[in-house]
């Protein structure tokens, strides 16, 4: 097992990695202040592993509820199912809940860990990929509005994140291929060595090797972590982490929610930056071509859908967080492994990037 | 106009209280640091004040939402009509919400600021005197359940409060008296020279006279802002600032939320307080007289309404926020001027204390 901190001070939690972590009550209990426990899952997730995690914890008063899964699920509504379970079952405040599902599990739970009671313990056990390299470090709670994603939240830090790499193995292709578009991520944003080490692992990845996994998950959590250390709440550094995902929340929110995973979305957003950084004249038509291709070698889109107009792409972008003024803010690559935060470039070239499907 | 200042670090603020501050842009504007504002106010106070205050703001981009009125609507479906506006109108996370009314309004603006794209810039302008002595200041936001009172809900300090004690002039009595009953706990907590200033100058609050009124809400924020600076997150002696709302809040919720003004609830639990203290022996049965004569001096209830029976009354009790693994944790008193919080009293205390009505 390893273990890496999220430096916060007394906020400060760690992440374990590694094989038959749900058994392992060590993760566990050290995170558990009192015995009121709910455990929020899904009911793909559920099945598979909550028994698991109700033996390891059997020592407490252990609740649970289990939502329907798929990020159309990601509702005020559904946060309010846990709430009506907290209360039916009086919870209190110095109870714990445990996120044991993938990333849209964990931003539902954290944003109901954060408001109910104004505030309770709170522990990410991220069981996809995506959830363990992303969502679930770094306190980023929250669910969707119909006019923009993400858009109700919290900026809440769990106790603990366990991810444990065994659920790596029931995860389909697709799921699998989303969470590596987030790891690809980091290599873009500033860790060109992780980018040569992803090229040439990228078949141990699709194979769900388990050291090339663990090494991959283990590297993009201690990216993230960082980032997390030096800018908690996104006033600056943090917004790097965004790379791609201002244009892959447009295409989520234009296909309607559910219909891409949100890592496919955020890979085809990678690509659509990348392309605009070309026409800023900031990296090449070959560097271009090398995100593509490493995109692409995971199985995962490197276009928009063409059934969303560069004019909705460009409406549901407006809603996004980081419009300033009425300015998109964009993270865009100054260089392959150097990514900026910048709403200073000319109009036309978001323009002509929304418009080549 | 007086400033007090409450001290939290990089998240202290200032609360200005006095005649004519609706007018005065010197309050509102050093707090909005960009050009978006939503003002959130109700259907009962918006025709009063919102004009006035739009004015002061009249060189910014200024937005409003008007909620119907009361306790009843303090909900989380409430929360989501100000995010509907917020999204229509592209509102950016620098955006400022100001809430315009009374309590009721700075909890559900409080959250919706504290939600909104994981938290924006809030402003406090109580219009009630329950809010400017209490609910606005220490950043307690939230909105109630059907199963409990301010259940769901975020600690989230404003930018600053502004207290305009003109509006108190269009309130009726009854809510005057509302107001008046936080203004109590003050003293009965750990202020006996407050409670002997009350005793006397009752007859001048009643009579909204402006010098004892103005003194009335510094004392009171004064109170509050010492508590609040010491135990942002209540997790010690701010809990003392909940004197009579376990069961308040009992009351509340059996009689349905909106039938018992909150100061209501809450002036009759603190009799209730003083009579369970007297159980416990810890005040005498003339003590209890002085504080039930001021509450009903300030034409408060003294009593639980006989509608409710003692076991609802418990029930409701057990799902407050207090109640740790099954006990009741109560404010009780020691002393006039003296409150403590305690889970540690024979359980007949309290049975007796809630059958008498």
């Amino acid at each position: 097992m390893k273990t890496l901190t999220v430096e916060l001070e007394e906020r400060s939690y760690p992440i374990y990695i590694g094989s038959s972590l749900l058994g392992n009550s060590d993760c566990f209990l050290p995170h558990i202040p009192a015995r009121q426990v709910l455990i929020v899952s899904n009911e793909i997730v559920a099945p598979l592993y909550l028994q698991q995690v109700k033996t390891t914890l059997s020592s407490l008063d252990v609740h649970e509820v289990i939502l329907p899964d798929g990020e159309q699920y990601k509702t005020l509504d559904t946060v309010n199912l846990i709430f009506d379970k907290l209360l039916q079952e009086r919870l209190n405040r110095n109870c714990t809940l445990i996120a044991l599902g993938g990333g849209v599990i964990g931003d539902i739970t954290g944003f109901a860990a954060a408001s109910y009671q104004r505030g309770v313990n709170f522990i990410q056990v991220p069981t996809t990929l995506l959830a363990q390299v992303d969502s679930s470090v770094g306190g980023k709670t929250g669910v969707n509005h119909p006019l923009g994603k993400n858009m109700i939240g919290a900026f809440y830090q769990p106790r603990a994140v366990i991810a444990d790499t065994d659920t790596l193995n029931t995860l389909d292709d697709r799921q699998l291929s989303a969470g590596i578009a987030e790891v690809i991520k980091y290599g873009l944003i500033h860790d060109t060595a992780f980018l040569d080490w992803l090229e040439k692992h990228m078949p141990d990845l699709l194979a769900r090797q388990t050291d090339g996994m663990t090494e991959a998950i283990e590297r993009s959590c201690q990216n993230k972590a960082e980032v997390v250390a030096a800018d908690e709440l996104e006033s600056g550094q943090r917004a790097l982490l965004n790379l791609g995902h201002t244009y892959g929340h447009a295409i989520e929110t234009g296909m309607g929610y559910g219909e891409w995973l949100h890592g496919e979305a955020v890979a085809a957003g990678m690509c659509m930056a990348a392309r605009q950084s070309e026409k800023l004249g900031w990296i090449t038509a070959d560097e271009v071509q090398r995100v593509v291709k490493l995109i692409a070698s995971a199985n995962l889109p490197t276009t928009r859908p063409d059934t969303i107009s560069a004019e909705e792409m460009l409406q549901h972008m407006q809603v996004d967080k980081k419009v300033l003024d009425g300015t998109i803010r964009l993270v865009l690559l100054e260089a392959i492994g150097k990514a900026v935060v910048t709403g200073d470039y000319p109009h036309e070239t978001l323009l002509a990037t929304l418009e080549t499907p």
